[in-house]
């Protein structure tokens, strides 16, 4: 990878979010605003608080990555979106129960002001929610269209240079890839005929696409994940990344493993539980989109722990997720986790990890920076998926020719090693 | 660095242990006596188990590190060393009720023929254990003397090509570096004058290195951190490494920590507190020793998290360690952590880790590793402070011009690097 | 209640087990006759160690129960019963792998002469379980007469005063009381039928009655808890009890709700999940046999805090239970529970209980006491359903008229206050 | 004991708090406020709360305590008492930062108005605070008459029929009990000399039971637990009682161990340990004052457990208890408890429980409840130590001649009963 040409990030960013009143989102956008204020720190957010190492040890330069590299100012940002209900921000954002009032009274009017755009809408693709802000066309393939008419609009009418769009709605039931997914001819094709497995997602993620705009999947659906989008994608010269974000459990997942790896450690077994009574719980008590979820969270520990490689460590391990739905913790999630593991000469010992965390909190930093990077990487001309960002996706999109890479500390090497080279320093390899 | 000259691993290796009857020790004895006829895995040793990619990862070299790099073979290796108990090997591993007798018994004989040599042993450095097998000796320099004769009678005894000394006793009380620490003509002065500050540990270092042995500490003692045994290191060509073994806890905190800090995650405060029931844990409830462990225990998170470079994030942290002797438990330790960290715009989150670990079990392969290490490194003629092996070490010892690294991961990178260096294989950034 | 006159316990006292080569039966068994050698405590028996005071506290008179009350002597216990493979009980107890061989070489020659009788299995029941040492028959009633034959071959071969039968096999597939429960005369009726809801359990405890036999129901099958039993039970005086044991997560329930309850402490949810890797486990993988036990386990709390009388504080509570299969544990469950309790003002609070407990090792304990009570009851004449038992079960059976009683220590209470009126002295109130 | 002539709960009942300005005692006040204006609910109170079963089961009679016992009622109280900050209620309690600012503004003037009296304060019984709102006076008998001028003041000035003291104040240093403890005369004559043992808490209670007051010790300070106040109290015909508001661990402790024992369950160690951060726990970082706290805390469990009965089960208990001082909590301690403990024929399992509780949300409703009760046990002609109120406290006074009751449940039934007979129903044993 040589230095690369970088656009200036001059203008309006829009960054169009599909769930807009959803709680990550709200989070999201009331944070940023918040933060842009100087009311608040945007705490977890690489792209505002990170430094980075340039150059050799002595040197001794440890720039913000923001003043390193450039990024779109976050004044420069316009929200918008879409949502299943008609509340404002504000509104969607209160009855979310993240954010206390306090924080939100600091951009109650900002908030206020973003109403969403009617959401396309299926309920065989989310059962537990009843959506009531609705597109309404004669097939998928016309819903499509006036998602692509929604960005032109929302383009023109608040002046944007460049649209980003990411999907902070729920996760879809479980789809496999099949063959209307495997070219761009017969996904279209599909989107015409209004094939019942052509989600509501498929449609925003190939209008974006077509229309020029970088599409980031913050949940396991598929929707990018498919030939016939790296098709589109390469074509339209778009960035595109996924797959879910990267919070509570799976992030540690993607520590402790690595933990165990570099360790040589053993391990017989791995079970986790959350409990989470958001509305994100709610739809993940419905078996087929816990379905999407598992998979995107099964994958991680064989990645990393590699049991081709170590029989003997990693041959054997029984491994379990579980999601309940529990109202009483709303959107504080807990995660816990048992992990048997075991030693020298094979000796069990256990260790075990009780998360109280908060998914809302977790995800909105992770929102501001890939809308931020996916930006960055459109400006510097780099389409199709974009691994250097694994580092936030529980599931990450990669070549098909490669597999995916879990440790979240490799993940962020490669994310600032790739941001030394768009810049034209060294990599780092901590030789010295 | 350049591709070094390295010397092959003829002959034999002796293995000097101080503290040979302890429970880290004979785990480690008996384990590698155990792996080396095939009757037990040693799980968690780097050398034994781990892979190192080479070259591209496209060409997809995934070598065992033991088959490419040219480390002494477990057959080659004879154990030795020094304890203030009489008991043989075999007698001090029942004793430390780790290893269950099955386990024991395949290597019996082996075990009972290590008879432990009279120890250095001064009440002063040890309080709540009583040695009943010691040296006795006008001064202090005369039973460092006395060490020096026990390696060459043992190095003759077993026609040893090369020997490596690894300290596996106790803690000793907290000493703070002095004057006499700080040149190799006060020390010695000081050992001679029998001063009152210099620990049995001291005389072993300043034995081993001036008959050309390596030195690995694996307590939290200054021994070979101070400068004064830097300067003999490099008049003898020796390597030395510590201090202090890198297992349950610290582990912990040296991977969790650097997750907080890649997600830009803040932290409020960290309680951890430990209940052991070994000996270990015995010595450690005297005041005096905890301390050396404190320090030991404390620097790493400030060390990780950079609180000059990020205030808002890391400039408040209540850090506070706290170890408990808890008999019922013999050398199960358990570690309990609250992690009181904060995210987007400084919402609180909770982590609670609970490991149930087995203190010896985790120690005795990096006991493994480091003697294969450290001989390798004298082999490449790469003498002193041996930063490269600070993965394996609570509180890694580094040039006074550098900081130390923490980060388990990153510390994992630099090990395997220097490794492909050494071989002059292309080290790796992870950029692809 | 007056006092009773109570037959002495002569002769032999057979104890016939169902399910006699399970991980429960198994380790009930070897304990036991461990224990009668005195080469080990039966930690967890009331009858074999508690004490009980009698009389006024200044009295001081506090005799161990067992030689308060007329209990049958361990020496005098034979063991039977009955299983669906054709093991032995020592090769069952090896294969359960909860007792060392240290202890089951103790009692290697008794355990391995305890050789079961075929078994009535029924694959609609149990799932998961493939059973091959099965009593065939044209009819369930013929299967049922088999047994009542066993009993009686059983009684003469080994000489026996007495008999008492208890259930320790798996938990069947739920089953709704049905018409065929509700009288004797179509229980029967449905039996001579092979009626599909006639489970296993069903003909095991009708053979028992009829012989005069008592049957302790440790699985939460409804078995004797219908009209139809309680009538043959009467007929026949013979006491019952049931149904499933109380022992790891459902005994903390019933000691944590009573304290919140007692303080006067809100609940707003429970969250229970378990870990275990037995043959239990895997029966309980199965959603019929779960319902079963869901059924058992969720009753605990409501019954408890008493919603009715207590709305403000335990009218919204969230109660989720959940049983895991995970091979990695065999037989050491492991119960996780998050308990979310508010207090004054309604302020949340947390609670967290871990129990990293052996199943079988609390269960046995169990058996041997409601063994040795079951046969007091009824030589005191004490027919029916034994609610002073309660304390042993998961859900007590009680009198259609009154509600079951949950309460650990009132439960308890309710037992010792039993005894001490069986034998003809004062109940115990407290108040001084 | 029989049915006693309670005297009505006529006029205001005055409660006077040593510690008016803490944590505990703004939490206390400020929910009865609210409560009594029907803005709240006083959860966790067994006054306000909690029924109670008169007569037979079957008569299903089941009244609030507080219909069926003559109490006072919450609008009869007025508030007062002492604080070492001049500080009005109001603002500790916005210091305290236990209540939210929503709760606290509806009963805000009311607490404005509670403006505490000078303090006693002796810097040698509390290392870490340092009053500057305190009495001063030649010698601490002098102080301790201002004091009862207070009380005399008080009750005039707001026309109160009763006055009831309850200590809400700090962990006073560990003093043993001495000669000038063991008669009235000698505590006279220490208090006149101001000898170094005589604590300010010895002056506050010889005040108010000198003025007819009675007097409850939320801490674990020995004040009333002394020979020559139990001769005051009962001269003066005054109920005291005490030691230390049984809140969080502690409570757990005397719940889980009765569960151990009534299931004889073994025990071979418990290790408890809390993290605070609010007021109270910086004081109990000093050593002297934690040295008071650990004795209230470490007799629990023999207490209950019983060792001399139960040698096997409980002869070998290893119990360490540790509370540090952990600022990022404030008041939101956690107490983590290991238990190990061990089952059939010695099977060791382990109990974690993790308790993130609110110290002044759990001590509150025992304030309210020990006022009312203590107040009715004077009205009824009780005075001196009263027992049946050992359920509140985490070291129950007692007569010399009896040991104290530390199981929970046992003291709640003795609680239950003895206002049964005091109203005249019949007590309860259960076995029906």
């Amino acid at each position: 990878m040589e230095k690369v040409q970088l656009k200036p990030a001059n203008g309006k960013l829009g960054v169009l979010v599909v769930g807009v009143g959803g709680a990550v989102a709200t989070t999201f956008i009331a944070g940023t605003l918040i933060a842009r204020k100087g009311l608040g720190t945007p705490v977890g957010s690489i792209t505002q608080l990170a430094t980075m190492r340039l150059g050799k040890r002595e040197e001794n330069r440890f720039p913000k990555i923001k003043d390193a590299v450039p990024l779109a100012e976050l004044n420069d940002i316009v929200f918008g979106g879409w949502d299943l209900f008609e509340d404002d921000a504000y509104k969607a954002a209160k009855h979310a129960e993240v954010l206390t009032d306090e924080d939100l009274n600091k951009v109650k009017d900002e908030l206020a002001a973003i109403k969403p755009m009617k959401a396309v809408f299926d309920q065989n693709f989310v059962k537990r929610l009843h959506g009531t802000w609705v597109k309404q066309a004669p097939t998928k393939w016309d819903l499509m269209e006036q998602v692509r008419e929604d960005i032109r609009e929302f383009k023109k009418a608040n002046n944007c240079d460049r649209i980003v769009m990411i999907w902070c709605g729920s996760t879809e039931v479980f789809t496999p890839l099949g063959e209307i997914h495997k070219s761009l001819a017969t996904l279209e094709k599909a989107m015409k005929e209004s094939h019942a497995d052509i989600a509501p997602s498929n449609l925003y993620a190939y209008a974006a696409v077509s229309e020029g705009v970088a599409y980031i999947n913050g949940a396991p659906n598929l929707t990018v994940d498919i030939p016939a989008m790296w098709e589109l994608a390469a074509a339209k010269q778009v960035p595109i990344c996924g797959k879910d974000f990267k919070t509570g459990q799976t992030m540690l997942k993607t520590v402790l493993s690595p933990m165990l790896k570099t360790r040589m450690l053993g391990l017989s077994g791995w079970f986790s539980t959350n409990i989470l009574g958001n509305r994100d719980g709610e739809v993940l008590d419905d078996p087929g989109s816990f379905k999407t979820k598992e998979e995107s969270k099964l994958s991680v520990i064989d990645n990393i722990l590699q049991p081709d490689l170590y029989p003997e460590l990693y041959g054997n391990v029984y491994h379990k997720v579980r999601i309940n739905y529990y109202p009483p913790r709303k959107d504080n999630k807990e995660g816990w986790d048992n992990i048997d593991l075991f030693g020298w000469l094979g000796y069990p010992m256990q260790l075990k990890v009780d998360f109280l965390c908060r998914d809302s909190i977790l995800a909105a930093p992770l929102c501001l920076d890939l809308v931020l990077f996916t930006d960055l990487a459109q400006r510097a001309g780099m389409s199709g998926i974009q691994d250097w960002l694994s580092f936030y996706f529980k599931s990450p999109m990669h070549e098909p020719s490669k597999i995916a890479e879990h440790d979240l500390f490799i993940q962020y090497v490669k994310l600032k090693n790739t941001l030394r080279k768009m810049i034209g320093e060294e990599t780092v390899d901590f030789i010295e």
